[in-house]
């Protein structure tokens, strides 16, 4: 039986981002750039004011004696997004608005806060100013032609400006995968549908459609599927039209589950059925032309576990991610635990910090039905193949689960 | 001039959570309950076999002697999602499948691998098996009428399997806030406009639409307004049919600015027009009636550092989140820092972490017109108002900006 790593290589081995799509910048947050964007023009395009106040000549305002200020002629009014029509001259002033372009003549800006008006033609200036003071020089963030954000990188609120700013509407990104998200079994109903006696409701199927939305994926729930090779075979061959197939369920020994042979009847070409691990050990994975094939457990902490170790870094390598794994942090055991040698183990547990140091507790049972202790863990604590006995404060990674809110270290602003 | 913190506490102390709609579990991801969730029934529902094989009595898995296993007689084949007609007697078996309840009679199982089929008719069990073994128990999980997820935690995957499971397919949630986005500018043109000399594009309207779609909220661009205080008014109107408005530009005090008086004369009951920081001093908060009002700079990075700090846990607030705050960390300065006394600074850093400790790097030149730095940067180092000179090794409190993806202690599996 293969380890957790070998199975984790052997599917990212045969994984390739997408194809790109163009999408505006509006809709692009979240999504990897799939092109070189370079700038088409200086940032800012044009030397300008950082300040409110008067466009002049640095010469123009030494005092002639401490007592009395240069006084200068204001020859013309310039709000932000308008040129001068004037230049200033030698004793001559233009008043300016931030973000203005800094007009011809002019080598420096006096803030408002420096200046005193006169009347509407005349300015004091309080204090000398050097050349070049509160200008923005054209080019300053940007110069026309370097390359502003690579190909690979991460869209976030900082990218689609910048991305507007150098008047690009649209962008190519990496496409989000579609993933067809099947459930199998007789005992399955979905949420909506009657519950006799030995059914249960399809959680799966949520549980794991909000895990492929979570890794930027598009679920499509193709439905609950019945317990037969032939209904099995469909669904798959509808699946196929999906970037990725999830079924869960049916991939145990027993002589219900027909998900193994309806996989390898439709030409699915299988790298394992099993992963020495827990919980989560009937996995299996494949691929089919351009179609990959995750055929997880039915136990829906099983799943979960398995679809967060395997499936969503698989989802983000389609995206184009570079950062595919769950951050992981150190924490000390609160408890003593036990576990069987030769398997890798994914323990849930509930997070506490204090000072530097996190602690790990188990969410209780870790039995793998048991639901609602995915909801409860903050992370999954990883006991190895070699382990089987770990004492209260012995270290262990722990691979924070989405949404864990007890990252930070204390705030102090 | 307040500060940060004053700000802070000024805004949230006006906002309370939004009112509920009921969403399907489906889209509920990423949103937070209002209301206390309840089972209404056990999980699992019976008692049922927690691996393929036999449901039997116990007693009669002892072997008659260490060299003849006991023989029983198979009298159903039970796959899961139904219920067995027949209950288990003395020297009976049925075959069961994991998941499918437990028959009446039947008070263990043996799992396949520990029993011989011999025919159809008989099974021969390898060893004794006692009570209760691999069996889940009714309720095991969730017991009918347990509180299974509170009002107030946010929606996961985990929950939203908890939710099918517990046959809900609707809940309550806290609304998304509706988030009208002005900017304010002669200068400003849109991304698809022709740049005339002195214009620049719009960067700011895609930048805080997407950070407020990144805080959960929709946002609304309602485009790029003249300046003049009709044009201003009239927008403002409309923005007020929203829950929160953003407006970018025309709060600093030049008198082409008339953000003010627009907001003053539509009704805005004003709580402050600066705050004591570096980027982003003007920056002007109101309310009228249920909407809340924010006056950002209009400096592209004073107006994304602006909304990081007070208008992201606005919105996280009146989505019913309970953590509103972007995680810390602490790092060592990698160079000297020097800046005003009296301000508290928020300087954008690129983060390495070597071992257990993080080092923080300025960007570069921190002009609050640089947009790029805010692609480059990994978070925002935390200097506070008493503090004038820090030298390289000291310690700084760190923001982590959206998309930071280098928290990560090293992964081990």
């Amino acid at each position: 039986m293969i380890s957790v790593i070998e199975a984790r290589d052997a599917i990212l081995d045969r994984i390739r981002p997408l194809g790109v799509e163009r999408v505006d910048i509006a809709s692009a947050r979240g999504r990897v750039l799939a092109e070189d964007v370079h700038a088409t023009r200086n940032q800012p395009p044009w030397d300008n004011s950082a300040m409110d106040g008067y466009a002049v000549r640095s010469v123009d305002t030494v005092p002639s004696s401490p007592d009395s200020p240069a006084e200068l002629e204001i020859v013309e009014d310039l709000p932000a997004g308008y040129v001068a029509k004037r230049s200033v001259g030698p004793g001559q002033a233009i008043h300016i608005m931030t973000g203005a372009p800094v007009p011809e003549g002019a080598d420096t800006i006096v803030r408002a806060e420096r200046a005193l008006k006169v009347d509407a033609r005349r300015v004091r200036i309080l204090q000398a100013v050097e050349s070049g003071t509160d200008l923005r020089r054209a080019g300053e963030d940007i110069r026309d032609g370097d390359l502003i954000i690579p190909s690979g990188m991460l869209i976030r609120p900082a990218e689609v400006g910048l991305l507007a700013s150098t008047n690009r509407s649209h962008v190519s990104v990496y496409r989000r995968p579609r993933v067809a998200v099947l459930s199998t079994g007789d005992e399955i109903v979905d949420v909506d549908e009657p519950l006799e006696d030995g059914k249960i409701v399809d959680s799966n199927g949520y549980a794991l459609s909000a895990l492929v939305a979570d890794a930027g994926g598009i679920p499509q729930r193709l439905g609950i599927i019945p317990d037969t090779q032939e209904a099995l075979e469909e669904a798959l061959r509808d699946g196929l039209l999906a970037d990725a197939v999830i079924t869960s369920g049916g991939v145990s020994v027993g002589e219900y589950d027909y998900v193994k042979a309806a996989l390898e009847s439709v030409g699915t070409s299988m790298a394992f059925w099993k992963v020495s691990m827990t919980p989560g050990r009937p996995l299996a994975f494949g691929s089919i032309d351009d179609t990959i094939v995750f055929g997880l457990p039915g136990n829906p902490v099983a799943s979960m576990v398995t679809f967060e170790l395997f499936m969503r870094p698989a989802l983000l390598k389609m995206q184009g991610y570079t950062h595919i794994y769950r951050p992981t942090i150190k924490a000390r055991l609160l408890e003593d635990l036990t576990k069987s040698l030769g398997r890798k183990q994914f323990i849930r547990v509930t997070l506490q910090k204090r000072g530097d140091q996190y602690y790990a507790s188990r969410t209780g049972a870790q039995g793998s039905g048991i639901l609602r202790s995915m909801s409860i863990a903050d992370g999954l604590a990883v006991s190895h193949e070699d382990q089987e006995f770990m004492p209260a404060g012995q270290e262990i990674e722990v691979m924070l689960l989405g949404g864990y809110s007890g990252l930070s270290d204390d705030r102090n602003y």
